[in-house]
C-alpha cells in the first residue's frame, strides 16, 4: 500500500467562536492509500487546541511504513501498528484509518453502513452549532439555522449563558443541544443551569464540568433532568468503561479516537453499558464527515457539521437534506473528490 | 430473502460423555438464505441439555417472514427482529445469523475475517476435547489425539478427575485446557484441585464452579494460579460486563449467543473490559464451525473441534493442520458444500 498526504487548510465560512478561543480557518491533512489500482482517502483535521498541526502529522504520516502491507483487510495488524508508532497524534491515525475504510470498502464494493449493517435510512438528523457571538448575530444565525435544520447546538460556557439561549428562544422554539465546554466548574450552578436549560426546551447538555471532575459529574448525572454527554472525558475506547455511571452518553470523535475501527468499538462498547451514543465532529471536510456519517444510523444523536461550516470543501459524499444525514449509496466511506 | 431449512442429524464417531449424559448423535438443522441468485448456509446444533430441538427450531424459523427483508445488508434491523420474534432459541437465531453473514460475506466477495480485519494467519490452535472414559479409554484417547494437536482439553467434575488427569499424563505432556462444567461446588475444593492440576501442565480452567455462584467464582479467581473461563455463566453479550473481576475471560459460542454478529461483540466488550476470549464450538458440522473460527484471529484461544468429531461433515471449510486452524480464502463463512 502506498500513503501520500498534503496539507489542505481547511477555510471556515464564518468565523468560529468557542469559549476559550475563535477562528478564521482549520489546519488539516489529506491523505491518500492506494493498493489494486483504488484509492482511498483519509482527513486530518486538526483544531489548534487539541495538540496537533500539519507538521506534526507529516512528521507522523512520513514515519509510517506502509508499504510492508500488502493486503489492506489487514486491518487489525495495520491500524494496530498504525497506533504503536507514537502515542498521541490521534487525528494523523484517523486520517490513516479513514483512508483504510474507504480502500477496503472500496474492495469490497460497499459502504461501511453496510458492512457494519446499518440501514442509512435510520441515520439520524444533525445538529446544526452556532457559534458564540453577540446576542445580535445569534438571533441572525439562530433563524438562519432553523430555516434548515432540525435540531440546533449552542456552545456555552460564560457569563452570558442564559442571555444566549434567551436571544435563540426569542427567534426559534427549534429543539436545542447544549456544550458547555467544561464551563461550569461548580456542580450546584451546574444543576441549577441544566433545569433552567430544560424549561428552555434544550434536551441535552454535553461537558457541563471539567474533565478531571468525576465524582461531581456523578452527583450531578444522578439529579440532572437531561441527559449529560461526555465530550472532553472522553477520548478513546479506554475512556469509555469508566465512564458509566458518570455521564448518560458518549460524543465520539473520529479526530479523537484514532478513527472508524475505535469509534465503531466504542458505539459497541458504550451500548453495552447502556449508554447512549452521539457521532460528532471537528470543522473537516466531506470526507471525515461522510466517514463518520458511516456509524451514525448506529447512534442515537449526530452532530455532523462540520463540512457545513467550510467554504472550500474537496469532496462530496454525505449531505444534509431538511435536517437529516442522507449518506451516498457509493462504496468505502462514500465520497467523490471533487476538487 | 428466502429462507429454506431441514433437520439433519450429526452422527458421532464415538460416544461423547459429559459429566451429566453421554450420546451418539446431536440433533441439528440447516439453513440456506437466498438472494440475489446466491444463498448463504447456516446451522443450528442442539445438545438436548440446552433445551432446544429440531420441532423448536422449525416452529421458530417457520415463524420468521424474511420475505419482508430485500436487502441483506441490513443486518442490524434483520437480525434483531429475528431476536425479537421469541425469547430464548438461541441456536435456531444463530442459524439465520450463520446464514445472512454467509450471504452477505458472498455478495462482498470477501470472508468475514477480512470484513473484521483479522489475518487468518493470526487463527490460534484448536484445543482437541478428550470426552470421559475409564482410565484406558482415555490413555488411549489421549495418546490418538496428542500425535494430532498441540492442545487437548478434557471435562472433568467428577470424583476420577485426579485419576483421569494421571491417565492422560501417563502418556502425553501436551499443554491441557480443562473444562469442569461447574462440577466443583466447594470453592475450597475447586483452588485445589486448580492447585494441582497447574502442577500437572494445565494452563486454563473452565467453570470450575456452578453458574449462579459469583461470590466464591470471584474469590476463586483471585487466589487462582491458572486463568478461568466463563462457559455455563456467560450466554450473551448482556451477561459479559457482570463478569468482570468474576472470571479472566470468557467462551463464546454461536448457538448461546445468536451468532456472528453478537459473538463480535462480546469478543469487542471483554477485549474492552481487559478479559480473554475464547471461542468455542457444540458438536458441529463444518458449516458452524468455519463461522466461529472467522472471529478466532482475534481471540485468545479456541475451542474448535466440533465438526472433528462427526462422521457425516456436510461442508469443508475451516481445518486443522498440525493442530492449528487453518481458514479457507472462500468468502462469507468460508465453506463450501460437499454433500
Amino acid at each position: 500500500m502506498k500513503l501520500v498526504h498534503y496539507p489542505y487548510e481547511l477555510i471556515l465560512r464564518d468565523v468560529f467562536t468557542l469559549s476559550h478561543s475563535s477562528r478564521t480557518s482549520t489546519p488539516g491533512v489529506q491523505v491518500e492509500l492506494s493498493c489494486e489500482g483504488i484509492t482511498g482517502y483519509g482527513e486530518a483535521s486538526m483544531p489548534p487546541y487539541l495538540g496537533e498541526t500539519p507538521a506534526t502529522a507529516a512528521s507522523f504520516l512520513n514515519r509510517l511504513n506502509l508499504e510492508q502491507f500488502s493486503d489492506p483487510f489487514r486491518m487489525e495488524e495495520i491500524l494496530d501498528y498504525v497506533d504503536s508508532v507514537l502515542p498521541g497524534n490521534t487525528a494523523a491515525k484517523a486520517s490513516v484509518d479513514i483512508a483504510l475504510h474507504d480502500l477496503t470498502g472500496k474492495l469490497q464494493g460497499r459502504a461501511w453502513h453496510q458492512i457494519w449493517g446499518f440501514d442509512r435510512d435510520q441515520a439520524p438528523d444533525t445538529s446544526f452549532t452556532l457559534g458564540i457571538d453577540s446576542p445580535e448575530k445569534m438571533r441572525q444565525k439562530a433563524l438562519e439555522a432553523a430555516s434548515k435544520y432540525t435540531v440546533l447546538k449552542v456552545k456555552l460556557g460564560s457569563e452570558h449563558d442564559r442571555e444566549l439561549i434567551l436571544a435563540i428562544r426569542s427567534v426559534t422554539d427549534k429543539p436545542l443541544m447544549v456544550d458547555a465546554n467544561q464551563g461550569w466548574t461548580d456542580p450546584e450552578y451546574a444543576l441549577d443551569m441544566i433545569c433552567w436549560l430544560k424549561e428552555q426546551g434544550v434536551f441535552l447538555i454535553e461537558q457541563p464540568m471539567p474533565r478531571q471532575v468525576i465524582d461531581a459529574q456523578s452527583w450531578l448525572l444522578e439529579r440532572s433532568p437531561l441527559p449529560v454527554f461526555a465530550d472532553e472525558s472522553v477520548q478513546r475506547l479506554s475512556d469509555v468503561a469508566r465512564l458509566k455511571g458518570v455521564f448518560s452518553g458518549i460524543n465520539i470523535k473520529l479526530m479523537k479516537c484514532t478513527g472508524m475501527r475505535e469509534a465503531f468499538r466504542m458505539m459497541q462498547l458504550a451500548r453495552s453499558l447502556g449508554m447512549m451514543v452521539m457521532v460528532g465532529c471537528m470543522t473537516e471536510t466531506s470526507c471525515a464527515i461522510s466517514a463518520a456519517s458511516q456509524l451514525s444510523p448506529g447512534a442515537d444523536y449526530a452532530d455532523l457539521d462540520g463540512n457545513l461550516l467550510i467554504a472550500n470543501d474537496l469532496f462530496k459524499g454525505t449531505v444534509v437534506q431538511g435536517g437529516k444525514l442522507i449518506l451516498s449509496d457509493l462504496p468505502g466511506i462514500g465520497v467523490e473528490k471533487i476538487l
